[in-house]
Parts: structure tokens; C-alpha cells; sequence
């Protein structure tokens, strides 16, 4: 399924339930969302209360009424179902919903994300409501999408979720002697003598030690809180909705494992908010850019940006404003590598709680000379000028492989860095070392084919996942190039260590065995050197040694007891190549190694010419139109004239130079 | 009603009841004290396991015997009611009386400061307690002042107190809805449907969310302390007492809005322990100078220095020893700035516990060839030859507004630098600035009246509580100079953002709406350049951006996207000048800007030079007597005569030059 | 009782019972332990549940079966009781088994080191696995050591605990008014009315400012986990076991006094895991030499090093692989300072669990090409080479005084420095000084006899306790050289100080009276200057300021107002020497003061040579040989030919210079 609207979404919270007792306040906000080329909105996320204001009383009607006036003037609404916080009176009546944290405490009335995904009173009552909501909205020509709580997220240790936990471990090993063995509970003595005896991890109190039982743990929660949005797509899909649904995600969720996730959903919708203007931009649209990857990547299909912020965050440290033409970059960077929409958390800003300074399309000012407003009006603009391309895709022939259960397994495992394994920031590096290049790429996790790819990196690939060595050994025989880095193929998918050597299986594929790692102290560095030019780069944290067996040495150590053995190395394997990076070197390292190998590879730049740095190129496909955006992230000019053969600029100025914060679109034929 | 003793107090917190079993220390005691010139000591702090050692029966045998010594040696009794630290039986009888924490753990017996305000108990013990001691001895000759408690402070969740917060939140706003609709509960859809779901906020188990309870859960526990005071205060006069009362304060309590505590008392007191050769003195004694206008403010009228540190303070991260001098000068600071007293913890350094290695007038040595009783016997003959200037007044034409309410509030907002809003350096900014000029000033909170003022600093006034607005109006258009700062005007008194432009109410008497802030990471600045002359000033952490209505911008700032932009800006309203300054400037700005301000408002400085770096001028009259005090901060000689027409020095040399940690006195007709 | 085996142990941690399902693992770990020089493993430190799978029912064959193959194999077993990690069984069925943390919150199952030592359910199971063992298995020929439990350390706050605390106060104290003078409660009102009002410290709930208790709770805690082990001894012994006992130590500790411990077993065994390759090696080096003294201290006698790591640590911040010649290095300087054994965990890495990636002698790998399994075989060749010195004794003239209770007593107190007092960096800046100088040195508490030295360092002995400052005064009266140093002799054995002058009874002995001392907040300094020559020294952290009595002045201090007092003295008393060192000096006049004192005093250096920065010199003694050791811990090379007088090289090369990491040992007689 390819949910397809039809034009970009532009839009975002919207919360005039807030606002219920300023009448006037509806009809001022729909003439200022027109105005801006405001088309959707969301509504209901935290409605519970106004929507059910009692046990089993529903009322719509100022719903209804809202959405009507909405649709009369051309905005569509992307509707909540609203269990992203449940009412007072449903935690007094039922404390069952409320979670209880790895102490065993059970939590207060409060905050959101409180409730438990288990609880069978708070799946019956979410039921109710959604399919309360599918019969009386789903039908409702402003209705377009059905909107799944909102950034399900956390963990809940109470006795339902302990019992499901058990019954989840029972179905996936079915005796206590092969949990026994999967988890190595006889390390400190502490075997299972029967399934009663299985309680969720506990730092503060108990249990945190079995690597196996902390990593299946979190594999709990994440298939519970899955079972939740089924759950409630059920209920939907039970009342007859026909809409599709999403939910939508936020990228450092380590709760759930939004490759599983997006199995029960339409369409991926996420949660953007990039720090602008905390250190060098261009390292931050590094950033932004791999979380939009990570999100197209999913489903390989077109997603939606849900929730941005139009001004300041206000719950970081620090709230900066955006300067002039920020909103504009970042909103078209999101539309560049895939998205079908830009949204923003929120439309106006409310007056009072937890977010009442977070940026917002219409401020407490409540008036349009405001450079806010006027930035928000420019980017619906925008999005009009560019609708052509709309559900468009983006076509990648290199991929890069950054998967939750891994991350997990990195995070959970004691040595060899307990201070920080940059496990995340080792992603980062092969990914910008590809875009550089002007590729497109897709980021996958362990679970997904690998077969559209020419070129793959998998950097720190610790645990692997079932199948996932089986692949990469197909994938290179087949004639593709894959990268591997250190500490990669050390455990299987209960983190147990594979014997006789690492990477576990792969030793063949990769010519080599790795041997040691040595960890550096933050601070220490040491250097990789190449054997054919004079190339040095600086490598630090993490320096893995190898013994080849039949790969060759492309560079070396240039320091410490290991100089001299090798740092980086290739192998031949069946139609491909297997290259190995042994240490956490500089990003400088990744980008002219990456390069080479790219052009080895043949993989087909989007633009012919050198991209100077923080400018960053991509593309979207739709029928023989390419769509080419070139973005300059650099806070200063840059001399730089975009040129695609056949190609035209449908929108920016390709100048002498890009402006900062500046974007040009280039359509040709493909 | 205006306490005035017949000298000024010396001497501090004793404890002879820890000394019982050695029945010589009181004599030695009293003999050392009366050496070092000491003519008051507070008595029965900690002593309530002494005075009741089982429920009901009382003796005070004991301390009698101790007041009826100290008397006849000259020695006044500063009675304290021993609430501030419960006995061991109290507790375990009625365990209602320990303090339930945040998380809702009840907890133990131990440390201070652990009872329940609310409990009826505790209550009831308390006020029996104080009403027997009022009995026994308010007549006594030797007794003089009634020390409520100390030091109130902390919180307390348990059941009574979640009942009595309701019923205050009842008594506040009537009904449910108007709760809902004050605190903005439909964000997050916390909504309430009755009182009895209302909780304190609990940020490890429930709610913190919402702005608005947190906001008035401050306020009920500040008012529940007070009410406890009260009810302290009355069980004394139940009993006949007439004797003056007063309670102890600390300036960095976040629990008790000291403004509103002061009006449950006869007499300010409070317990002053700077940092001294931490970093410069000269910003210690700012630090420690602006507390004792805080202290005077509240009242308007001379306060007392209760509890100060004769040598080391030990409970510091790091005990260091005062320099010769150092207590002299703190000490006369005090009175500098309206003290009736010095008064230290402890005359006599205790054997153990966590206060044993606290600097004390007597040593664990004992004798009297010790550098701090030394240094204690010179600061009692310095009182003593200042005697004449006892109760003299502080008159103040200036006065800054520092908000007990406003702090809490911008400390639980979110946004837009949840590191650090930095408002208690502002303030001090402000009132440093005025210091240098060598003026009096009175540090005052919103709801104070400003008519004895010429010129009003209010800094970063965040919140506007109920009336504060028009006073400023008010102020300004009866010819008043009032400096307000960026993040000011903001938010209503349940933490609701204005409506339709800031500051809120005040966009015509400061000539400006203020558009967005620009929040800048530790390490940033701009700066701030003034359009009549060359000066430029840094800037740091926040940056207003404002729209200029009728105010003149006097600085633009220098740099980033608002680089020309107004930086600080003068509006003239009805008769008098409203500045509005919009960046957190270096103090240099202040300096200079507030000195024009100054003489452009034809305030009277107390001396006419030009008083140099780290020394201070402040002064108090009596009758028709004004106390020049000069003190040097520096710990270097600084070249400084200080000259007062007509004035002759009282106190002190005025040489050519100022020792390091001296202070000069001058008397003259005013 | 001195424990002596017939030759060096070599070998470690052992669990076969990780790996019963590869029946092929223990024939390829015995093969590969005997090609390694191995020759004792430990078994069964977490077998529990495998030696008692269900409660009362014991499956000992696997375990003999084991030990039988080792054996005839010619490795011998320290065989341990399993305390350290009970089985979830026991929990489960037996609740009070589990700890219950400061907060009195009972722990769950989990980890390990979380069961009550007080609870008589817990005892009985251990005392009949431990007689079960003891039946068994003292007979064993392969069996040549108990090793008791597994690093017992941790505190129980359940009510068990809190009875048998209050009848441990009990017996110390009698009555409950001595208890009150004893602890000084009546500081903040917390006189105790009767002994069951007694409960431990609770930082997060209840009580933790009277010092009395704290410092009680925790010689508790040592007397129970004590209690604990000798109950675990006794059970051994009832059951006829006549084989050695001992139980395994870590430096950093604070749960239990060492040298209390030190009295329940038969030969001191210690896990040491320093650092290497963090900073300076020499300095890690002087931390690891201290160790290995403080543990010889206790006894007096030859220790045995049980668990050390053969690769990288996993646990640390940062796993380092230990570079070529450190495991050796450092092997070889536990037998400098009087180690038996050099013992590893673990031989074998396990495949999953908290320590999965700790170093082992043979890795998941599992083969012989392997660089750590090579540094391990080299190891055992080294002590096969080494042998002859099995059991020689080290004999030192030097004593550096280290005091758990006084550690303690300096951690809890409040002041001078919160921060940090650095008390164990100033016991090892008196160890290296002493070190420099190449002669032995035992590190012994305030217990322990002074009668074998000519010099002894008491750096910060803040708690005299009871008899320390008598056998002071005794050694110096018969000719001994005392060096004592600032904040000593402070407060008694209940932290109550001393009235009257300090360091409490010895004022005489030292010739002066300490002062008033001063705290420096980090980055400050001060300086110490000869009298006698132009040496200066920086110093921080705290200096001590003094009243001379019959004290001479060495050194005095450059800066602040005390500049030009003393900060090092010397007094004559009887027959002896008593220095004061004021000021926590740089390491530097450590070196040079003590290098004056030791050649005043007479005492003998091992080498007569000078010995460069990094290489220790240590001895042992045997018959009438002494084997002189001489280590170079720098990285780097050192021109340095150790020359005993009529030695001869026995192991290493003395050439022109010292490789990094190598040892030379030379054996004279003596």
C-alpha cells in the first residue's frame, strides 16, 4: 500500500479545544491558516478528556463542528485517536492503566505516556473510543488520515506486563533450560527453575546483568507497544474505516523498534526537531538528513514530516531562534529526501502547560506582522510551486544498515567503551561519506532485503540478527561491495559470543579474523595510514586488530604496539568485494575512502560535479522526472552553479553562488 | 510596629544543653563571652528533647537556671520555641508528623526539618510547647526577642497535606472549571472533573507538567509555612507573651516566599553565610550586600542579622578560613546596610554532630589565645563604639524589584534556557550597578508600594502578578524613572502567556512590543553598541527582539540577524522615562547606563567622588544624623579619602589610603 | 598460622559449569591450561544452583567429577563455598534472604552480592552447602584451599539488620544514655529515649548528620559481613575440613574493615585490577604497589593474588588492551611485594553475561594463536623460573599508617573540604616517597603493633582510636621517627573531637598545638620553603596552621596571611624524632624530606644505588637469600644496571639499560 494524497500536506497541530471559550479565536486562526497555505491539520491528540468527558458519554459534536468549518474552507484534518493521554477519571477509576517503573513503583496521575500498552481495561477503553471515532469521522470528507495516538513510547513493569513477558519469553523458547541456555543464566548463578520466576530488568533494585534478558526485554516492549497500535488500527478497521493510519515516530526512541512498527501502519509520520544553529549547521543537517533517511528507509516508500517547529523548541537546553530562511531549508530538506508533507507542532500556541513557548505557525500575538508567520506563509508557498512532485520517490542504489536491536545489543553490553561506543555517530559517518558523493540512500535495519543495493555499509553490525550474515555473504557473492567495520559479527541474537571467531560466520567473506579491540581514552587518538599514497588520518575510541587470512592490506596503524597491521582491507568474494575498517577514524577517512569505492562500484553520482561542503544534493523520481534539490546548509554564500544536463530550475536561483539557507530544485528527464 | 533594643545585639546561637555534663563550660563560658563584649545569645533551638523529654512533661528547670546566669552577667536571651527539630518520641507516637516526599515516601525520623506543617498533631504539640515556654518565661527580665523556630523551609506530600491544598485551591478559585481554565489543564488533557483529583506535583511519579499547579503548589506551601508561623506566633501571645517575635531566615529558600513571611513577624531576622575569597571579594559582597537589602526591604525598618560564621562554615564544599579582617568587615557590612545586631552560629563549637567543625566564637581548644575569638572580641568593641547609630534607618530613594513568585515562575517554565534564565544575576546587575553610584537602595517584590522611589529597576519581571502593572503605569506617569528587561510581562499570575503583545498591558508605557527572545548557548554573545557614542558592550544568554511604537532606541545590537536592531530603548510616559534594556548585558553596560539614568533623575548619591572598584558606600540616618559607611572589599590597599561635607570620621582611619577589609565612618548633619 | 603451597599458584577462575553442553571444552581448557604452566583453577565461586538445584537436595557429582580430571592433570583446586550468588529458588521461597537497601526497599533477585547477612534463614543454607562441601571434598587431594564466598562487600537495612545493630550498640554502649553522649545527639534534639528508637542511616529518608552513628553503622557492617564469614568458616570446620580458608579482597572497599576481616581467614587473597595504560604507568604502579602492601600488611605474611585480568577489563570505563610485557610487569610485582600465586579471572571467557567481554586465558576464539593466551604462558614460565622464592618473607623497617575507620570517620565528617580530603592520595604520596628510596614497607592500620619499625608515616590520622596515640608516643620515646601529618588527631573513636588542643595527647610529642586549617578550593595553591636552603614546594587542598611549643621549624609557607609560620616541624622526644608535615605538599617534597629522614634514621636500602623515575625496587627474603626485584613500569627504556653487592642476575637481563615492562630479579645472601 502507497498512500498517496493529493498534494504535499502542509499544516500541523491544531488544538482549538484549547480555546473553546474564545469563539473568535476558530475564525481568526482559519483566516491565518489560509493565508499561509495551510491544507491540514491534526486535531484530537490530547482530546480524551473533551471527547469522552465521563466513562462510556462520548461527545463529538464540537468535533464534527470543527472539522466542518475546517473542510468548508479547504483544510483537511489528519484525525487522533486520542490515547496518547488518557483522563483523570480513567486512572481514578481503573489505576490499572497507570504504568509502574522498573522500581516497582506504580506512577501518579500526570505527564503522558503513563498508561500501560498490557492493561486489558485500557485496550477495552481505547477500543471504544476509536471505534466510536471510525463510525461517526471516518466517513467525513475532511477526514484523510487517522492519525494512532501519539509517539508511543516507554516501558511498564506492573504484574500484567511481568505476566505477558513471561508468556512472550515461553512462545519464543518454550522450556526454561533453553532460556537458561539462550540468556547464559549461569553465569553468577542465577538459572531459571520455571517461567514464574522471569521479572523485567531492574537497575535500581534487581536484576541487570543478563545481557539476554535485558536484550529480550526491550524486544518485549517494543512488540507490546506493536500490539497496542494494532490494537487500535483493529478497532478502526473493525468500524468500518477505510482511511489509512499511521503514528508518528521520533528517531532517538529507544523503546521501540520502528522497524517493527512500521509493519502496522499505512504510511511513516514522524517527529523532526533538529538543533539549528548549535554548532556547525551542516553537521546538524547530517543529522536531520539520516533521520529522513531512516524514516523513507522503513518502507522505501514516500513519508510524512509530522511534527516540526515553526520557531524556538522551547524544552531544549537552549531555545535559539531560527534565523531567516531556516524554516525554509529545513522544511524542503524533509520534502527532498521523501516527504509528502511538512507539519509543524503547532498551529497556535497555547497559553498555559508543559509547551505554551514552543514555537508556533501563530504566536500568543496573535497577528500577522510576525516573522514567524511570514517565514510559515513562505514555505506553504513553497510547497505549492513544487507540487508536481508530490509522492515522487527516491530511488537508492546504496544503502546503509543502522538497526535498533543492534543498538541495543551495543548499548546493554558491558566493554569495550562503557562511557560511549558512538555506535549512532559511526552511522553518521558512512552515511555522510555517501551523500558527498550526491547519492541517494536508503538506512535499513538488519531485517531488510539487500538486493536493490550495489553498495552497502554496515558499520558496527555487533549482534547478528538472524539471516542478516547469510545475506551479506549472498549479497557479495552476487557481485555487490559491502563495508564492514570494527566490532562487528562479536554475538548472536541473544548476545552470546560466537565461538571460534569473528566476524561470526563472515571470516571467508571478509578475508580476515579479527582479533582484539582496543579501547582509547577520549582524547587519545592514534592514525590509519595508507600503504599506496601518503594519506594519514587520525582514528580514536575504538581500534580493532585483524589477522588477514585472505584479504589485503589497503591501510595501516601508524601508532602504538600495533603500527603497522592492518587498518583498512579488501577481499575478494565470489562476484564482489568485502572491504574492512578497523578503527573509528575521522569523517575525512570515510569520505575519500567511500569516494573510491563509489566510483569502483559505479554507482551513478546526481550530479557530475564536485559538491562543495554543506551543500547537499538528492533526488526524487516521478515517471521519467528527476527532481533534483541542492541545498546550501553553509551559514555563509557559497560559490557554487548547479548543473544537470537537460535539466531546468524549477525553483531557487542557480546563481554565481547559493545563498545560505538557500535551495534550488532542478527538474530533467530521467 | 518597629522593634528597636536599647543596643545593638551581639553574640549568637548557644547550646549549653549540650554541654551539661560539664558543668565548668558554663562558667567559662560566660566569662569569655562577656570578655569579647557578647550582650545576647539565643537559646533552645534544638532543645525541644531537653525541655519535653516525654510527651507532656516539661523542664525547664534547666534552661531557667541558664537565662537567670546569663542575666545576671548581662547577657540578654533571644527564646527560641524549639519547633524546629522534633524529639524522638514525637515521632514514634505520632508518625503523622514526619514529612511524606514527592515520590510519597513517608520518611523517617532524623536530620531537621522533617515535620509536616499541616499535621494537627504537630501542631497541637507546638502550640502547647510555646505556650508553656511564654508562661514560664516571657516575663523574665533577660529574655527579649522570641525566635520562632528555624530556618522553615521544605515541603511536605503526605494526605493532610494533599487535603489542605485542595481545600486551598478551592478557596482560590471556586470551582473546577475555573481551576481547569486558570491552569490550562485541557493541554496534555489533564482536565479535572472534581477537587478531589488534585495532587502536588511529583516529578518522579507523576505530575509536573502543568505550569500552573506547580506554580500554586509553591504558593500553598509558602502559605502553609506562614500559617504555621502564625499559629506559633499566637499560641505565644495566647499565653500572654509580649515580647517581640521573630523567625529566621536564609536567602537562597526556595520554599517560602520571604515577603510573605515577613508579615507574620515583628522584626526581620535571617542567617547571612557568604562565600568570602571565593573569587573576588568584591562580588561576594555584592552577593551578600543585596541579601541585606532583600532583608530590609521587606520591612522597610532595621532587621538583625541572626546567624553568621565566626570562622570557617563547614557544611561548604570547601571550609575556608577568613582572612584577618574579613569578619569585622562582613559584620559592619550588616550594620552598613541596617542590622540592629551580629549575632553568629555558634558562641561555643559543639563535640560532634554535623555542625562540630563550624567556626564558632569558642573553639574546641577553649582559651583565649585563638585568632577567631580574637578577631570576635574586636567586632564587640566596634559595636560598642558604634552604639549611637542602633535602630538608625536606611532612607532609599531607589529600589529594585526582586519576586519570589516571579522566580518560581520562570524556574518551572519551559523555555527558553532551561540551563539557566540567570534572574538572580540580573537583579543583582541592577543593583550593583546603583551600588556604585553609592546610593541606598531597597530590594522590594511586586507587591510593595513603589511611591518612596524616584527610579525602579524591575528585571526580567516575567510574571506581571495582580496590580503590579498598573503600579509601574502608575509610577512611570507620575514621573518615576522605571528600568524593565527583557522576559518581562510575559505570563499572567498563573503562569498564562498575554494575549495580543508584550509586555503584558505595558506595550504603550514602554513604547514597544517585545517580538521573540533569542536564547544563546554558554560560550555565545553578541553584543550591544550605543548609537551617541562609541561604547559596546557584550551580551550573553538572552537577546529580546523588540518593535519599536513611540520609545528611542539609545543601543542596537551588533551582531547575528538582528544586528541594528534596538538593544535598549527610552519611552516617555506621562511625566516620567520608561527605559526597557533587552539583552543580559556584561555589568560594564549597567554601570554606565545606570549611572546616566541616575543623574538624568537627579537621585542623590550619598558621597560626591567618584568611589573606585570594590569599595562600598552606604549610610543610615537617625534623627538628623547620617552614618557614612566606607568599607573597602578589595583585598589590596585602594587609594580612597572618602570626604563628606561637614562630616567627621567616627569610626576608622581616613588616610591617604584604605587598608584591605577596612571600614571608615562618618557622621554628619543631613 | 602461615599458609604455604609447594609452589607458586598459578592459574584462576574456572567454570566448567558454564560449558556442561560442550562435553569437548574441558579436554581442550586442560590441555591448554598445561601448555600455559597452569596449575590451580578456582571452582564453584556461582555454581550454586548447580550444587543445590532445588532446596536441600545437593548434585555434587559433576563437581568431583571435575576436580578428578584436574587432577590427574596435575592442577590442583581452591574450591569455593558459593555464598557470593544465591539461587532464585532460595529467594523465591525464603524473601528475607534479600537485601533491603537504605531507602528500605526490599532488592528483587538479582545480580549478585544482595543477600542479608544478618538473616538466620541465609546462614543456615550457606552453613549446610558449606558442611555438605567441606564432607566431601576436604579429603580431595586436588584440593588445597577454601576459597569463603566472593568479595563480600554491601549493607542490609531489614529489620533483621536493624535488631542486630541495635544489640551490637548495645553491648558496645550499655545504656542509652551513654549512647547519647557518645554520638553527641543532643545536637539537633535527637536524644534517643530507649534502644529501639536506634535505626540505621537513611541519606535518602531519614538520618545521616550524627557522625557517631554513621560511623557505628558502618563498623557494623564490617562486624557482621565478618561475622558472616567466620559462621562460613566454622561450618568448614565443623564438618571436619582441615584445608586452609581464605576469602577474596578488593582495595577499594568501604564496607569492610580489611583488617577485621583479615582476622577470620588463614592467608589474605586479593582481586587487584589497576589501570594500566590510564596516565602515567609509574603512577598506576605506585596504586597497585600500595595494594599489594596494604594486603601483606594485615598479616604480616606472604598473600596470594586471586583474581587479575589477563586482557582488557570490561567493567572500567574503557577496556585497553594491556601492551606486550604489561601482564607480565605486572604479574611479577604481586610476587615482589610478597605474593604466592599469581591467579586470573577467569581461564575461560563465557559466552554471555555482564562479563562476557572481560580477558580471559583463552578467548571465545578458543586456539593457542592468540597474543594473551601467549603473555599467560609466559607468565608460568616465569614463576616456574621464579620458584625458589615461594613464601620468602618481606622485611620492612617502614610502616605508612592506613585506617579503614579512619577513612571512614574523614568521609562522613562535614569540613574541612567536602569536596574531597584526598586521604588516600596522602597515604600513597608517604608510600611512593618511601618506595623511592628502595625499601620495603608494610601499610598497617591503627591496630597494629609498631614494634618491628625504625620509621612509620601517619599522613591525616584524623581518629585517634583508642590506643594509637599511646603506642605514638611509645615508638617515638624509644627511638622511633614519627612523621605525622595535618588534620590528625582531631576527634576520638565516636568523631567527638577533642577538647582542649590538638592533635588530641600528643601535643607534647609533636611540640606543638595545630591551629585553625585552612581548605583551598581546586586550582589554589600555596608554597613550602626551606629553612635551610632555597627548596620550595607547592601545596593545596588544606594547610594546617600551628602554635609552636618545643617544635623546630623546617619549612615554612610563602603565600597568604600565614606566610612565614611553619608547615613542616620537627620535635625530639625521648629517644626520637616527631616530624609535622602542615600542608598537603606536592609529591616532590615528599621525595626529598623523607629521602633526609629515612638517611638520618638509618634504615637500610635494598639497592645503594639512585633509582630513576619509574623503576621500583622491592625484596624478599628466604633462609639467607634475598631476591631483589627491580621493575621498570616506563614505557620506554632506562639506562639503569641494578649492582647488589655479591647478587647475581637470577631472572631478566641486566644490561646497559632496563627494557619497558621488565623485570630484573637479583639473588644475595643477606
Amino acid at each position: 500500500m502507497s498512500v498517496k494524497f493529493d498534494r504535499f500536506l502542509y499544516g500541523g497541530d491544531y488544538n482549538p479545544d484549547q480555546w473553546l471559550e474564545y469563539p473568535e479565536i476558530l475564525s481568526e486562526d482559519i483566516r491565518l491558516m489560509k493565508k499561509a497555505h495551510i491544507n491540514t491539520v491534526s486535531l484530537g491528540i490530547f482530546a480524551w478528556a473533551k471527547l469522552e468527558p465521563e466513562d462510556g458519554v462520548y461527545d463529538f459534536d464540537w468535533m464534527e463542528e470543527i472539522i466542518d468549518r475546517l473542510y468548508e474552507n479547504g483544510i483537511s484534518v489528519n484525525l487522533a485517536t486520542p490515547s496518547g493521554a488518557r483522563p483523570h477519571w480513567l486512572a481514578d477509576k481503573y489505576p490499572e492503566v497507570l504504568r509502574v517503573n522498573e522500581a516497582r513503583q506504580r506512577d501518579l496521575f500526570g505527564v503522558r505516556h503513563n498508561h500501560c500498552y498490557t492493561s486489558p481495561v485500557y485496550r477495552e477503553k481505547v477500543r471504544s473510543m476509536n471505534q466510536a471515532l471510525a463510525k461517526r469521522f471516518d466517513g467525513h470528507p475532511g477526514v484523510i488520515l487517522w492519525h494512532i495516538s501519539n509517539e508511543y513510547t516507554g516501558e511498564c513493569h506492573c504484574p500484567l506486563c511481568q505476566q505477558a513477558f513471561r508468556d512472550w519469553v515461553k512462545e519464543r523458547y518454550h522450556t526454561i533450560d533453553e532460556v537458561n541456555r539462550r540468556w547464559n543464566t549461569s553465569f553468577w548463578s542465577h538459572d531459571y527453575q520455571n517461567f514464574d520466576q522471569i521479572e523485567s530488568p531492574s537497575p535500581s533494585r534487581g536484576e541487570f546483568s543478563i545481557h539476554g534478558l535485558t536484550l529480550d526485554w526491550r524486544r518485549f516492549v517494543s512488540h507490546q507497544t506493536t500490539d497496542f497500535c494494532r490494537m487500535e488500527v483493529e478497532a478502526l478497521r473493525e468500524a468500518g474505516a477505510v482511511k489509512p493510519v499511521t503514528t508518528n515516530m521520533f528517531y532517538t526512541n529507544s523503546f521501540v523498534n520502528y522497524y517493527e512498527l512500521a509493519d502496522a501502519v499505512d504510511v511513516i509520520l514522524w517527529d523532526s526537531y533538529p538543533l539549528w544553529h548549535k554548532g556547525p549547521e551542516t553537521l546538524t543537517a547530517v543529522n536531520s538528513g539520516m533521520q529522513h533517511d531512516v524514516m523513507r528507509g522503513m518502507k522505501r516508500e514516500p513519508f510524512l514530516l509530522m511534527e516540526s517547529c515553526p520557531g524556538p523548541t522551547n524544552w531544549v537546553p537552549v531555545s535559539k531562534l531560527k534565523r531567516p530562511g531556516m524554516l525554509e531549508t529545513a522544511s524542503l530538506q524533509a520534502i527532498a529526501h521523501g516527504s509528502d508533507s511538512v507539519l509543524y507542532f503547532q498551529i497556535r500556541k497555547g497559553r498555559g502547560g508543559f509547551e505554551k513557548l514552543h514555537g508556533a505557525v501563530i504566536d500568543h500575538y496573535g497577528k500577522e506582522d510576525d516573522r514567524v508567520y511570514q517565514e510559515c506563509r513562505q514555505v506553504g508557498a513553497d510547497l505549492e510551486a513544487l507540487s508536481a512532485m508530490n509522492h515522487a520517490k527516491v530511488e537508492a542504489s546504496v544503502a546503509v544498515i543502522y538497526d535498533w536491536e543492534n543498538r541495543w545489543a551495543i548499548e546493554e553490553s558491558a566493554g569495550p567503551r562503557n562511557e560511549n561506543m558512538y555506535y549512532r555517530e559511526a552511522v553518521e559517518k558512512s552515511w555522510y561519506a555517501f551523500r558527498k558523493q550526491g547519492v541517494n540512500m536508503d538506512v535499513i535495519d538488519m531485517t531488510r532485503t539487500l538486493d536493490p543495493y550495489q553498495v552497502v555499509a554496515a558499520p558496527m553490525v555487533y549482534m547478528f540478527r538472524p539471516g542478516f550474515a547469510g545475506r551479506l555473504r549472498e549479497f557479495v557473492n552476487r557481485g555487490g561491495t559491502l563495508i564492514m567495520t570494527y566490532w562487528s559479527g562479536v554475538a548472536d541474537e541473544n548476545d552470546l559470543c560466537f565461538l571460534g571467531g569473528t566476524p561470526g560466520g563472515l571470516m571467508d567473506v571478509m578475508g580476515l579474523r579479527s582479533t582484539e579491540i582496543d579501547a582509547l581514552y577520549e582524547g587519545e587518538s592514534n592514525t590509519v595510514k595508507s600503504l599506496d599514497s601518503d594519506a594519514v588520518y587520525s582514528c580514536e575510541h575504538l581500534c580493532q586488530l585483524v589477522d588477514l587470512r585472505t584479504a589485503k592490506t589497503l591501510y595501516v596503524y601508524g601508532e602504538d604496539f600495533y603500527a603497522g597491521t592492518p587498518a583498512l582491507t579488501v577481499n575478494r568474494y565470489g562476484e564482489g568485494l568485502a572491504y574492512y575498517v578497523c578503527a573509528d577514524a575521522e569523517q575525512a577517512f570515510y569520505d575519500d575512502v567511500y569516494a573510491k569505492i563509489l566510483r569502483e562500484a559505479g554507482v551513478r553520482r546526481i550530479l557530475e560535479q564536485e559538491i562543495p561542503d554543506g551543500v547537499a544534493v538528492s533526488s526524487r523520481q516521478s515517471g521519467d522526472a528527476e527532481y533534483i534539490f541542492v541545498q546550501n546548509y553553509n551559514s555563509t554564500p557559497v560559490a557554487f552553479v548547479p548543473r544537470a544536463e537537460g535539466g531546468r530550475v524549477v525553483f531557487g536561483e542557480a546563481g554565481e553562488e547559493m545563498r545560505p539557507f538557500s535551495t534550488v530544485v532542478i527538474e530533467k528527464n530521467c
